[in-house]
């Protein structure tokens, strides 16, 4: 069992909570299709990727930066220009990525009622501040949350900001979560302890050594949390 | 004076602290000298402006959704597609917007500097997360700040929230901002108090009669908020 002063445990909600990078990878899958006239998809893939790592720092997270870079990739791949029908394509596949079927992850439900009481619950998301929200609306999950986080880089600097918006300290968070970079790293780091619980997929953009620290702690699955935390 | 037991003051950010909707005008304008060709400017900014309130509800405020506006409006003025350089044009205008000149309103650094320590003071705006938080770092405000709540309607509902969060009362709420549908009604609602400075330009997609009650207060400036507060 953990021991720890924990004034609120935190959950990622992108992989953790419910599922998403399948919707993002299946918009990429997409996004090859409708311009398999122009090159094999692992060419149109690589450099829709190239155009998100240039876009996420200006523009952020999210369903709109991910069309931002589909533009800017037809744009690059058609060379002239594009038709409408095109980007008529382009649009709908990200309409389709912001309002997705919603498929809360399994045991989900059962934890979070498990824990609810007993610890203060609250979500920390990164992404787009919309989409985020639509889908802790939708999620049904907002009962046992005291509220939504949704962070802008997930970095140290915005765990410390969080920190001192909610009045805790840094080692009061306890973070639970799929992504080394976002969810464990930064939160080992300014003196807060995690729980990674790992997902089948990882976006290239998240992908990062597991940090050292007796401040870390895997499960299979967010089934396992009521032994470790009750 | 105005009486009250405000655990906070918010300050809406936009034309309330910073000037932002000009630079909003700007980038219609210039996205309306780019397809001068095709219509007149009214014309031009007509059409962007019906894409705007389609776009709003799904994808949320700011420049991103801004940019898939101009796209949409775009495809539709110019018929059968559109080429890479008006592409490019309409990102160009973009990203001017979302990384314009940064100018802070007349009279702001003071009346933090003379409100801070007597009131815990606290930024709650609209608009996309990145941008807000971008313009927050930029502004240098930050420290007069307990913290930026980035909300994403100002609706009764996201006020409701933002209290519930830092655990306070909705009559605990002292807002002060320029805008009556975002800053004003919504705060009345609840039973909040609200302070309005109005400013030389309002959005369209902002145009509310000012309800009546006897929590609102009329300022010409913010350099009248200290008579008022302290």
């Amino acid at each position: 069992m953990i021991k720890g002063n924990f004034r609120y445990i935190f959950f990622d909600a992108d992989d953790t909570l419910w599922q998403n990078e399948e919707y993002f990878r299946e918009a990429e899958y997409r996004f090859a299709e409708l311009l398999s006239a122009y090159g094999s998809k692992e060419d149109l893939i690589n450099i829709l990727t190239e155009k998100q790592e240039d876009n996420i720092p200006p523009f952020g997270y999210g369903s709109k930066t991910f069309m931002i870079s589909m533009l800017d990739a037809a744009a690059e791949i058609c060379g002239n220009g594009f038709d409408t029908r095109l980007y008529h394509g382009i649009k709908k596949i990200i309409t389709d990525l912001a309002y997705h079927e919603f498929n809360l992850l399994d045991g989900v439900q059962e934890t979070l009622e498990a824990l609810s009481g007993k610890y203060i619950l609250a979500v920390a998301t990164k992404g787009d501040l919309v989409e985020q929200r639509t889908k802790y609306k939708e999620s049904g999950l907002d009962r046992f949350f005291h509220h939504i986080e949704v962070l802008p880089n997930k970095s140290e600097e915005d765990y410390l900001e969080m920190a001192r918006k909610l009045e805790i300290r840094p080692d009061e968070i306890l973070m639970v979560g799929n992504a080394i970079k976002s969810d464990i790293a930064p939160v080992i780091a300014i003196g807060g302890t995690a729980i990674h619980i790992p997902y089948e997929v990882t976006w290239v953009h998240e992908i990062m050594e597991m940090p050292e620290s007796d401040r870390i702690f895997e499960i299979k699955s967010i089934k396992d949390l009521p032994g470790l935390l009750l």
